[in-house]
């Protein structure tokens, strides 16, 4: 017997939250491909993922056969602190909109980090703790991540060590302060704290950094010191895995009110929020149990999915990680300056990937002032202010919602809104000073930058 | 037969969450003195009061008899897209601190505008709208309350005005910048606008504005201009009331678990927060039911409750707002420029002073230094960074969770944790940098203050 009236947010109990991620790879009819080695070009071994990633993290990186992943106790008492999150269904937005579909998104946004990077930080913190180490270093740009690793080491009692890219660090100061509120250090990248950063120094004085340079000073931060390790926040296997948990909990809740989704959305960076979502979804189709549809929504300005090539890449701009079979656009592509937030990564997870390969998953990039309408739109009647990286999956429902009204059709709708915007207002001042542009890169851009992706 | 095992969070279904608002003063032995008329030195009439105020505002303003007054539909409506809020056992500060006491907060965080002031955003915005009027003024100062009101009234499509002091306009961009996103028009104050503002401006050229200056502003924009009223995030029996949402909630959620508090405690600065949190509790002590201590924190900045003087005050200082009986600073005292975030009313709301005067409330007022390394502490266990204004409360659970070390007692307290410190991080910078002081106004200068009190 389901409920027939649906609540404004379905909250779950503690106990029907999740126990174990899903392994998606393990139902996966096509596997990803491996990573490679860029010392030796083949595929790359638990044992030299090591010295980088701590141990149990390389087991869930390689790991193709367990459908379920157990989450350890202290990982879920952690989750009770934000989780279960909310999945709300859109009333007030449908009303506006006038349409006859059904609209839910899952709110990562209600913790301190503002959005579900936390969900990965806290099981990567606790492995680092649980291998006996003393601290783990990390990149950030925007600064979601970093917030999230800082918040997760501080509970655990780990040293965090963030590289944050210099002209973040210098134009976000407040970014930098919740991460210091947390005990983490941060370091304005590059800096001469390391062989990496002092090289760059030295050959661009007066540079602002890059992200490729924060992740090379990372690692390197990471390898050369004793009982440290380095840790990713998206495109990764494991950091998928640890996402599950959004999926799961939105399959939940859905299930006991008996909705099935007709389309799910998510924004892709990197990959680590839609494959999340997406999951437990995908692995109903591949099991032949179910059908949805799953649309990846990026930036125009930074299109990997639907305008790059599904070849193997390097995952840095350093080119010192190891190599992925990815859809990317060239690990030198660098969205265009105006691009506000995140969603900046050259590459896509190569489970994603794989799945919008194999015509499982549909992409579609959208303009940035698109976005910040839907964005404001959605901010007035849902009375949340979400991120420019999530307002990119409503742009996408909206308009998905809105083809229902020509059609009639009472679709439902399920997208990830992966977190606030409370650290973006220079980029709401220039949309609402209507001073905000759009920048597609060039077919030639694309070509310059694939042109140096490895061969393979 | 009662849950024995106390989940993380609290969250009360739907159909749990209050119909209507508890009116304490139906339930007060003594009723707070009433409102005099400026011009008369007389109680306040509705007609008066409505020249200002919206009806129905007035109305719940003087209402001392109905002790529940039902919420309407779309108010409810609203609610639901933000609430109910979390009822948070905080197991991780219990075990932090290693204190025998229970210990749990209220988050009104969990909301865009960031605090509980959307709890009497939308209910004022509402019967503004429902009124027939075009729109509403308000001041705002930290940013808080305002920024709750343009959300409610973009909700409701109704014009909001809000006159921003010109010195936070100036140093916080970026909370003016969620109010324009939420559609309301943003003016520094003093500005040329108003007779008030174009008046402070020739006697004070290059002033950076003030609070009351603020409110003059508001109400003359209001007063001046067809189907306009104005409104206020504080003191008022009216906000009380609507904050009582908060005390509602909370009693629910702890007698559904049977929990009873021995400690209530909660942070004052106009008094809406902990007078919503209290109300229920304090009606039951009223009506002799039940007994429970109740703690208002305030900074020693601006310390009404606890060295001002209880007599009949201005509410704000530029005098044209109807006189109240409370405890006060008198309305021309300033708390020092180095005291951050909100809590910097003079005075405190008529319904706490009269229970603080009779004896139900206690107040302890805190060092701004004691509270951000308990909004630190708190940060880092419990995964939220709270507002400023909220750890003064933090502070004061934290001093009783402790107490309960040495006792060995197992007390449960209850504290409300107001909102996020998303906007205040150049606070939570000067604390990182070791740059905060404390200030700790003079017995002379509270003298002077009050010594322009009226006489009435």
């Amino acid at each position: 017997m389901k409920d027939t009236k649906i609540p404004y947010k379905i909250y779950l109990d503690e106990k029907e939250m999740p126990t174990a991620w899903y392994n998606l790879r393990a139902d996966m009819k096509n596997k990803p491909d491996p990573l490679l080695d860029p010392a030796t070009g083949k595929p790359v071994t638990a044992e030299a993922l090591g010295q980088v990633f701590c141990r149990e993290l390389v087991e869930q990186e390689l790991n193709e056969t367990d459908a379920y992943i157990p989450i350890p106790q202290e990982i879920r008492d952690f989750y009770r602190m934000y989780r279960p999150s909310p999945l709300v269904r859109a009333y007030c937005l449908e009303k506006k909109l006038g349409t006859p579909a059904k609209i839910y998104y899952k709110f990562e946004g209600n913790n301190t980090s503002g959005s579900h990077k936390l969900n990965s930080a806290i099981a990567q913190a606790y492995y680092a703790k649980n291998q006996g180490l003393v601290g783990v270093t990390t990149e950030t740009g925007a600064g979601q991540w970093g917030t999230a690793l800082s918040m997760a080491c501080a509970y655990l009692g780990l040293d965090c060590k963030v590289f944050m890219v210099k002209v973040s660090y210098e134009q976000k100061p407040h970014r930098r302060e919740v991460m210091r509120t947390y005990g983490a250090s941060v370091t304005p990248s590059p800096s001469t704290e390391t062989e990496a950063g002092r090289r760059i120094l030295s050959e661009h004085p007066g540079t602002t950094g890059s992200l490729g340079c924060a992740i090379s000073e990372a690692v390197e931060a990471a390898v050369t010191r004793e009982g440290y390790r380095y840790v990713l926040g998206s495109v990764l296997n494991q950091v998928l895995l640890h996402q599950t948990v959004i999926g799961l909990e939105t399959k939940t809740a859905l299930d006991k009110y008996g909705v099935k989704p007709d389309i799910i959305i998510g924004c892709a960076g990197g990959g680590s929020n839609l494959g999340g979502l997406i999951s437990p979804f995908m692995g109903e189709v591949m099991r032949g149990e179910a059908d949805y549809r799953f649309i990846a929504v990026e930036p125009a300005s930074c299109p990997s999915l639907t305008r790059g090539s599904y070849v193997y890449d390097y995952c840095d701009t350093g080119r010192i990680c190891p190599l992925a079979k990815m859809y990317t656009l060239g690990s030198s592509f660098i969205p265009a300056p105006n691009h506000a937030g995140g969603l900046r990564y050259h590459g896509m997870s190569p489970i994603l990937s794989q799945l919008y390969h194999d015509g499982y998953l549909e992409a579609r990039s959208v303009k940035q002032t698109d976005v910040f309408e839907a964005a404001e739109e959605f901010a007035r009647v849902e009375g949340i202010l979400p991120a420019p990286e999530s307002s990119h999956a409503i742009r996408v429902a909206i308009d998905e919602a809105k083809k229902c009204i020509e059609t009639g059709e009472e679709k439902t709708i399920v997208f990830g809104l992966t977190g606030t915007g409370y650290f973006d207002m220079t980029s709401y001042q220039k949309f609402n000073d209507g001073k905000m542009s759009d920048y597609i890169p060039t077919d030639e851009e694309i070509a310059a930058s694939l042109a140096l992706t490895p061969k393979f």
